[in-house]
């Protein structure tokens, strides 16, 4: 837990849909993405039941605690702990922050920002990083926000400090633009989950991100 | 938390259900059943999402904290370590009372059994009481397991020196066999939630619990 925030939290993130990774299994396809470049994992399911949830946090902390990968979980803080995950990613109808703190001294802790004026109350929680949300339009989130476009993420940019993880809507075709507009990371669901190969969907990806931004 | 597990058990339990409180508001029910002689409260909240479920579990808190009623939260650790829940109770499905114990030392851990033969597993964890779920068949709980009966109920209690809080499809016409049959306490749903006058019925439900076993 010596490295900042800042650093762990940097380059392509996968967010899981497990409906998307399909007959393969989350676990082979992101396994797949890491191998191609992802560098954080975060584990969302909407609809498990909690011990299947729990079952499935642990069989991928398994899997990337050997290769540093952090998991970060979606939501909920019982299975976070349960499952000695790095990390949390809340939205603004989960669980504060403050509440998570308090169970996660050392945790990461993310916080999903949907528009500027939340931004403002989000700075005195403690947050390790933004997840900037959607960026572009998504069909991945059946209750997304209106989308914050390029503009939103350089108005969120010139305004924290705090890492900011951009997602919705991203793809290689973008996500150059995306860094060049001040996102520390990108996040993506179905550019890897629903891959023909995540593993050279993720180089992909990485790629992009990093010859856009030099 | 001097007292013993069984003590602190004892008599008449109301499992909430929000939408069978209806206009009065959960609050209101559970106030007025409190007045009538509930013991324990367990808030049971299985689509609400996770701020709106703390909120309700903290409100529900400062309301039962003065008057010395433990309030026990249904299946999510998280909402219980935000709101100072007194218990947590699972289920089969649910999270592993030996995850919940290393976060809730002094908490209340209950545990549902629906078939005998989940017993042995179950005494070897970290449990402070059984609830014996459904007793009776109740229209409650979309997923309930087939009914113990006073048969089952007592088959348990034959094998298990741990509380056990007989629920579903209990009423005053039968809460006396149950106690009879050797639960320690009584747990309901609709008998109070749907009441009319849930004061009234609790304090009938209290009588018949206390009038036939004696």
């Amino acid at each position: 837990m010596a490295e900042p925030a800042a650093a762990r939290l940097a380059g392509l993130h996968l967010v899981t849909d497990s409906t998307l990774c399909g007959e393969r299994g989350l676990l082979a396809v992101v396994e797949a993405a890491v191998r191609g470049g992802v560098r954080v994992v975060q584990l969302r399911e909407k609809t498990l039941a909690t011990r299947p949830f729990v079952e499935r946090a642990r069989a991928l902390k398994a899997l990337l605690q050997p290769l540093g990968v952090p998991l970060i979980v979606n939501d909920r803080l019982d299975v976070a702990l349960a499952c000695g995950a790095d990390g949390v990613h809340v939205g603004q109808e989960d669980l504060s922050p403050k509440d998570m703190r308090r169970w996660m001294p050392q945790g990461l802790i993310g916080l999903s920002i949907e528009r500027l004026d939340q931004l403002d109350a989000a700075e005195r929680l403690p947050v390790d990083y933004y997840g900037a949300s959607p960026v572009f339009a998504t069909a991945t989130k059946a209750d997304a926000a209106p989308a914050l476009g390029l503009e939103g993420l350089r108005a969120l940019r010139a305004r924290t400090t705090r890492p900011l993880v951009a997602i919705g809507g991203i793809g290689a075709h973008n996500a150059g633009a995306v860094m060049a507009a001040g996102a520390d990371a990108v996040a993506v669901v179905s550019a890897l989950c629903a891959a023909p190969d995540p593993e050279d969907a993720a180089r992909r990806l990485r790629a992009a991100m990093e010859t856009t931004r030099a």
